[in-house]
C-alpha cells in the first residue's frame, strides 16, 4: 500500500504540492489534505502514517511519533497568515473574550504566551469555527489562521488592531517560531523505515525545487486564488520550510513556555526518524528536552 | 476558485489520475477521490462540479446534469470488476438472498435486469458494506465493484460461480455497458462554460495519452496495488473509456431495461455539454431518450 500522507490544505503549503505533482512523486502517495488540527486527528488515529501536524501536538504525542528532519512550516519574524484581529489593543483584552479558531493548535498556545508575557493579560477564550464576522459578533478579538489570516492580511480591516504572532513571539523572544513539523508515527518507521526513507527523500526534493520556483509556483497559482501574484510570492518568501539549529532552539523555546502556562505536561526531546540509509547499529537521533 | 471535480478512486480510474498528474493538470483542479456513489451524493449536493458518476444516476437527476461527452468507464463484454459471487448457480438464486456492496448503483440495477432477464429469478436484495466474507454469511451471493472485485477475479476463489457482469450484459443484449459517466451541473455549466471547457479538455488529453501509456502505467503502479503488471496491463485493456454511438446506445437499452424494473422513472435524453467554443446561438446538443 502506498504511505498514507498528510497534506495542509493551506496555501502556505500549496509549493510543495505544487512540486510534489510536477515531479510526479504524488502518484506514490495516498495524499489526504486537511487542515494541520484535522490531520493531527488523523495521524495520531493511525489513519495517516507521514503528515504534517501542530508543532505542540508532538509535544503532547511524542510517545507515539517521531520527528522528520529537514522541513517545518516557520517563520522568523512577521508570518502574515497567524493573526489576531482586535477590536482594541491587547493590553486592554483583560478578562475579554477572545475566539480561537479551531484548526489549529499550535497558534492558540502561541497567542496565550504571547497576550500573557507581552501584554500581561488573560482573557476568557474560547474556540469556534473560523469565520471573522461571526467571531467578533461573541468576542472582543479573534485568532485566525492560514487562508482566512492571509485574507484579513491582504485587506487591512479598518479599525481592527492585526497583530501578527509571529513578528510578536520573535520580538518576545527573539526566536524564530515553528508552527508545524512533520511527523512519522512510530509504529510504522520501524515496520516500513524504507518507505519513510523514500517519502522523505521526494519532500525534500520537492521542497528545495519549490524554494527555487517560489516566483513561477506564485504565477501560476494566483489564477485560482484571491490573492495576487505579487502578494503570494511575498508570502512564499516570508515563510520558513527550514528545521536547523535556530528553528529547534525557538520549538523547545516554545514548548519551556507552553509547559509553563501548563498546555503541555513536560517539553519533549526532539526525537527524529533517521534518514540515512540503516547502519548496523542505527538509532534514532535525538536532541533537546527535559529527558 | 479551482473547479471541484470528481474522482473514482478504484484502479478503473487510476491510469486517468495518472496523467492529470503527469500533465500538471491536477494543479489547475480541486480533485476529491471517492467510491461512485460517494460522488454522485456530493456531486448532486451541490459540493463538486465536475464528476464521474454511476450511469444510473444520471437517469434519476438529468434534469440538474449535462454529460460531457467523450469519456465514461464502460466495457464491451467482460470487465473483470463488476461481479456476481455466488456460492449456488445464478438460476438458484430465486428468493434467496442476494448481497449489494453498497459502494455503486449502476451495477446493482445492472445485476437486477441480468438475474431476471437470464436466469428468470428475482432474489432478495440488500444492501452492506463490501465485505466478501461478511455478505456471504447471511447471502447466498454478493455483488461486488471495483478494486474488491479485482481482486476476487484474481484470486478465483474455488467453490464460488463468478459471474462477470459485463459480460452477461453484452451476452444478454448484444450491446457494451456504461457503467459510470463524466457530468457537469447545470448550474455550473450555465455560470462558468469556459471552466467546464477547459476542464474537459484537461480530461481529454489525460485520457488519450493514458491509452498511449497503459503499459508503463500498469509498470508503475504495480509496485502499490496487489496485482501484477501483467494483470493490470490487461485489466487496462479490458476497459473503454469511449462514449461514441455503440456506448450510447448500450446505455440507452440499460436505461430501457432499468426502466420497465421500475428503477427509474423514465429513460432520459443523452444530453450534452457543448464542448465547443461558443457559437452566437450554441445549444446542448441532444439523442435518444423518450423525450
Amino acid at each position: 500500500m502506498r504511505p498514507r500522507v498528510g497534506h495542509i490544505q493551506f496555501l502556505n503549503c500549496l509549493p510543495l504540492y505544487h512540486m510534489l505533482v510536477k515531479s510526479g512523486a504524488v502518484l506514490s502517495l495516498d495524499l489526504y489534505k486537511d487542515t494541520p488540527t484535522g490531520l493531527s486527528r488523523r495521524f495520531f488515529a493511525g489513519e495517516l502514517d507521514i503528515s504534517p501536524i501542530p508543532a505542540i501536538e508532538y509535544a503532547r504525542h511524542a510517545s507515539s511519533a517521531l520527528l522528520l528532519p529537514d522541513f517545518t512550516v516557520s517563520s522568523c519574524g512577521r508570518v502574515k497568515s497567524i493573526l489576531l484581529v482586535s477590536t482594541v489593543p491587547a493590553d486592554a483584552l483583560d478578562r475579554r473574550p477572545v475566539a480561537l479558531a479551531n484548526v489549529s493548535a499550535t497558534s492558540q498556545v502561541l497567542l496565550r504566551i504571547i497576550l500573557k508575557e507581552r501584554y500581561h493579560v488573560r482573557p476568557r477564550y474560547f474556540e469556534c469555527p473560523p469565520d471573522l464576522p461571526e467571531m467578533l459578533r461573541e468576542a472582543d478579538a479573534a485568532l485566525l489562521i492560514g487562508d482566512d489570516a492571509l485574507r484579513v492580511w491582504a485587506r487591512k480591516p479598518r479599525g481592527m488592531q492585526v497583530y501578527d504572532l509571529g513578528e510578536e513571539w520573535t520580538r518576545l523572544t527573539g526566536q524564530a517560531m515553528v508552527y508545524a513539523v512533520w511527523a512519522v508515527r512510530r509504529e510504522y518507521a520501524m515496520r516500513c523505515p524504507d518507505r519513510v526513507r523514500e517519502v522523505h527523500a521526494a519532500f525534500k526534493r520537492s521542497m528545495e525545487s519549490s524554494l527555487r520556483s517560489r516566483a513561477s509556483i506564485a504565477r501560476a497559482i494566483s489564477r485560482w486564488e484571491p490573492f495576487s501574484e505579487r502578494f503570494l510570492a511575498s508570502y512564499f518568501k516570508t515563510l520558513r520550510y527550514e528545521f536547523g539549529e535556530p528553528y529547534r532552539r525557538g520549538l523547545l523555546e516554545y514548548y519551556r513556555m507552553a509547559k509553563d502556562l501548563r498546555e503541555i505536561g513536560a517539553v519533549p526531546r526532539l526525537e527524529f526518524f533517521d534518514c540515512r540509509p540503516p547502519a548496523p547499529c542505527g538509532r534514532a537521533r535525538t536532541c533537546g528536552g527535559d529527558a
